[in-house]
């Protein structure tokens, strides 16, 4: 193994009509799986990558990362592995970059923070543009509550309310050798931001993000965005480290992995 | 007929899984097709529409109007029609108003004016994302050239040079009961507006615009964006009168029809 180049990707794909990040099996049209086919044609052999974040089904990216060992037989010049690989990818994935990195990286234990957004579309009638990218809602939805109910998430705190799937995500961590369900994490800033037509988007940028946290997140911001909660109710939500006591999930349409962070 | 109701439906889509507006065959999927589909069922007998353009295949809008004429026996409130034909319409097509207008409204005689927009990607690697909205472009694009070249065309002017097929637009015209080729058009803005991460966008104002007309300018504007030619070559090739004089007709992915202007 010896001349092993490290590689990380960053990958772009509009999730719509994928099962998800995840190889799952054959038949299921997954970003993992339409990269690795890219990889074992360009390389001629199978090539594995680890992805920054499996990113549920339906969920986009603009900037997800993924990290592989380009074997040494394999002669691609880093410098055109990228419109290789693109060469070879459908249209709803891209390899926006592909560089040679040191051989101890990877792309989701050597990641130290990552910045997700959120498109909501607030409207009546169904949206023919934005359908694939923005989860509409009929309810109008006020700016100003929802940025005073975000400030209660910013900071460092145990988001047990925000995660479903507790069990799964410990599991996950098992295999990555980790023993301890950490529900402990730190965000940076949330962000909304109000566009044109209806447009909302939260960005939102933190330390790693638990198993549908943001879309738990943004679930429950929407609650007191609609008036159906004031702002306080978000720390009692915090509080009670009990998933019940927030709002539902979101749904995945709205969902984009913008970027990771790295040393 | 007594007491029929004249309606103006405002239609936004996503034109990249159409072949265009305009009804063809049976087995072609149009969107003036999905309408009346959609029409037929609310109100169980053929409705035929006319729309204010007839967009070509993969061009989208979130504007396009539409004229029709509701039989006296159909008993649907104004009120509940929107929503009557959007639970009937695929998810790429969307009404998004429906009103009672004046006996002699006409969704394309009545227009007084249009607004297009045109997004372009300006980005090397292939884009997920915008893929069905954006004219991907890899050679980089000044916008002040593009701003400076698109002054030329901006007021009255014969715009001969950049209409494509002019025979099959003057026998449309021609069903239209008017009997001159009129070349003669007038553009009251070109905005060019600078997006991030690559993306740009024009929009174009008009009293009205030949066939392929906005293609054919941006295809020609981004000669100017790219340097290949001076902002002045612009003025040349209208006064040239010769569509062989303009550059290339721009793709229809970045083409959107925003509004229509009525009196």
């Amino acid at each position: 193994m010896l001349g092993m180049r490290r590689i990380k990707l960053t990958i772009e794909y509009d999730g719509t009509d994928f099962k998800g990040w995840q190889v799952q099996n054959e038949s299921t049209r997954t970003v993992q799986g339409a990269i690795e086919n890219a990889l074992r044609i360009v390389c001629g052999q199978p090539v594995r990558i680890a992805g920054a974040g499996r990113t549920d089904a339906g969920v986009h990216a603009r900037g997800q990362v993924a990290s592989l060992a380009l074997p040494d037989d394999v002669r691609v010049p880093i410098g055109d592995l990228c419109a290789a690989l693109n060469g070879n990818c459908p249209g709803d994935v891209s390899v926006v970059s592909a560089e040679e990195v040191p051989e101890e990286f990877h792309a989701q234990r050597s990641a130290t923070g990552k910045i997700y957004s959120y498109s909501l579309l607030n409207r009546r009638e169904p949206a023919a543009l934005l359908r694939r990218t923005h989860w509409q809602m009929r309810y109008p939805q006020d700016v100003k509550k929802l940025r005073e109910a975000a400030v209660f998430l910013v900071g460092t705190h145990d988001f047990t309310s925000f995660a479903t799937k507790l069990a799964e995500t410990q599991a996950q961590r098992l295999e990555d050798g980790k023993c301890e369900l950490e529900t402990v994490r730190t965000i940076q800033r949330i962000d909304w931001i109000q566009g044109s037509a209806g447009v909302l988007k939260m960005e939102i940028e933190g330390s790693g993000f638990l198993y549908q946290m943001v879309r738990t997140i943004v679930g429950t911001l929407v609650e007191v965005g609609r008036g159906a909660r004031q702002p306080e109710w978000v720390a009692q939500v915090l509080a009670a480290k009990d998933r019940r006591a927030a709002g539902p999930t979101a749904p995945p349409v709205g969902l984009c992995l913008e970027r990771v962070f790295y040393p």
